[in-house]
């Protein structure tokens, strides 16, 4: 099992892929939110990612903003 | 109102806020998960970020890694 | 009116945007300076983008280097 | 000469630079505006970054959002 | 020569380019490992990337996550 | 065995861990070259990195910049 150092790591459920020239747009729902990741088509193939899979949004610390209504 | 072009808006209400030297972690409950954000703490200080308040984890989608069990 | 955790809110005018398949490209002027970013199709669609428009470059600063001539 | 594909090459002059116990913060203004980077120590020690200095902000587009005020 | 702040720069030579609708991905050969880079077009035709050439990946610190066997 | 998205996926051995307020630096030798990675203290405690440890340096394609001489 590999562990990995993200902050953030949401399981969810892959809503669907919607595949570009060479970027893939793949949106997870992790529990009523829906996670949109950005990714190249050639990761998509590699793991075979299709709607209905089981899959996780990883998000490093450092690349969340906050924002407040103020 | 102003609008941003991230697609992950993530609402919830801070857990909690750890400041550093310069950056600061800032937790944020969306609804059972949660997710942290390491800021300035300019940032922090700025938006006034306090444990209870709510607040919104913005992530672009391109910041955002696809995991699967394999 | 939304504050967000960003160190960098550049603001300007939109110069122009040019669509890929899942990615486009909008270019702000920011006064004198040209400042690119790449968003998904969703996101230009959802803001309603487009030239001529108010818009302000909003960047985290641990996503900016620094350069020097040396 | 070194070039380098971010599409978001900033020129100015070193406000200020924030040590941090492992992040720096450095303040270049690149004409009125001032953005901010944040940056290792071992970087500002290397590039040897001081007030005053010339120095340029450098952005890859995928790191960048779109505001609007709506 | 310009010298720039990223803790991460891998030389090495480019084993081949791919040009999608706004987006390449460019791969590069840093000595037994290869790195995928996915940048603008433009970048690609401004530094006139190509299979053959020498190039550096550079990546910040604070965008390497770490990964572990457990 | 967890599977994720990134392009780069650089295994190394642990050289050192310099942990700051909030922020480590973790450096990774991936056969020759050296990979920094900017992470949470948390992410050092809960993996346990250390010094002499296998590691994997994972960087997403769309954050790799590419430099030439030129």
């Amino acid at each position: 099992m590999m562990k990995i150092s993200a902050r953030n790591q949401l399981k969810g459920t892959i809503v669907d892929v919607v595949r570009g020239a060479t970027t893939s747009h793949v949106r997870i729902d992790i529990g009523g939110a829906i996670v949109t990741a950005s990714i190249t088509n050639e990761a998509v193939d590699e793991l075979k990612l299709a709607k209905g899979q089981k899959a996780t949004a990883v998000v490093k610390a450092s690349d969340v903003l906050v924002a407040i209504d103020g």
